[in-house]
C-alpha cells in the first residue's frame, strides 16, 4: 500500500482538508491478474443502483431506493471506495455517518465487496472516516456492530460497552 | 395524568401531525404544594442557558454553548418538557435525536430535572419521541444507555444487544 502511506499517513491535515472531497488513490490491488488502482472519496454523488448492487453482494435486504437517497442526503459523511473499469466507476466499498455536526456521529452501512475483503480496504475506509470526523471535531464516534465484525472494530480502536454503556434498539415490530 | 390520555393515547395521528410543533398540555403535577401545568413541545427554539441549567441539575459535564447550539441545529428532533413560572418557561425535560431522516435515529441527551423525576415525565418524553420518529417512518430507533437507566429503557420496549449487535465507541483519548 504505497499510495496509502503517501497520501494519508505522511501528509498534513491542511493537505487533507483541501482535498477531502477529491478522489484519492489509496492502493493498487492485484485482482484477477490485473493491477487495479483503488480510489477513495468523500463525494456524495453515489449512484443508487451501484450502491444497491454492492449491498446485494453482501446479502443485505433490499431497501427502497427513494429512502436510501433520503438517508444519503441526510448523512453527515459518505465515504466510498472504487476502481475504474473502462472509465466506469465500480463501487467496492461504502460507509456513511449521521451526526449532529458537533459532538456525536454514528456510522452506518459499512460494506466492502466480498471479492475485495481481507485486503485492508475496510481498515482504510474506517480510518479515513474516523479521521474526517475527527477533523470536524466530533468527539464521540459510535456504531452498532454485528457479532461477526466486533473484532474488526475492536482492532480499529472501538470499545464495546465502555463503562457499561449499552447500545439499545427499539423496533416497530415489538408494538 | 388526565391530559396525557386525552391528548395522545386517544387521538388520531392526523391530530398529532397537525399539532406536533405546538405546545401540548401533558399533565398536572403537585409540586411544592402548587399545581403545575406541564407542557411538551417539539419546537426547536430551546434557550441554551436554560438547557445548560437543566443539564447542570443532573451533573453533566458542561459543554461549550456554541457547540450545543450546532448540535441542536443538526438534530432531527428536539423534544422538551416545561412549565410556566410567572409566564417564564421553566425547562424540566429534554431529549434530541439525530437521524438520516429515513431509516435510523439515535437519541441523545435525555434529561429530566431531578425534582421532577419518578413522576412519569421521562416515559412521556420518550414515548412521544418514539411516536414522532415512527410518524416519520424511522424504523430503527437507537440509543446508548448508561447502566443505571438500562431498565428504564427496557420498560419502554428498547432491546439491549439484539441478536448480539453491540454498541461500540471510538474516543479520541485512545489515539
Amino acid at each position: 500500500m504505497v499510495f496509502w502511506s503517501f497520501f494519508f499517513n505522511n501528509t498534513k491535515n491542511e493537505y487533507y482538508k483541501k482535498n477531502n472531497k477529491e478522489t484519492l488513490l489509496i492502493t493498487e490491488l492485484n485482482h484477477n491478474n490485473k493491477i487495479l488502482k483503488v480510489y477513495l472519496s468523500f463525494e456524495n454523488n453515489i449512484n443508487m443502483l451501484e450502491l444497491e448492487k454492492l449491498c446485494d453482494t453482501v446479502g443485505w435486504v433490499r431497501r427502497p431506493i427513494t429512502k436510501v437517497k433520503i438517508a444519503l442526503e441526510n448523512s453527515f459523511l459518505i465515504i466510498s471506495i472504487f476502481y475504474y473499469n473502462n472509465h466506469k466507476k465500480e463501487l467496492i466499498g461504502f460507509a456513511r455517518a449521521t451526526s449532529d455536526n458537533s459532538f456525536n456521529a454514528t456510522i452506518w452501512d459499512v460494506v466492502i465487496h466480498p471479492e475485495f475483503q481481507k485486503k485492508g480496504l475496510g481498515k482504510i475506509l474506517m480510518n479515513q472516516l474516523i479521521k474526517e470526523l475527527r477533523y470536524h471535531e466530533i468527539s464521540t464516534i459510535t456504531l452498532f456492530a454485528d457479532p461477526q465484525v466486533i473484532k474488526f472494530y475492536t482492532h480499529l480502536g472501538f470499545l464495546m460497552d465502555p463503562d457499561g454503556v449499552k447500545g439499545m434498539f427499539w423496533y416497530p415490530i415489538q408494538n
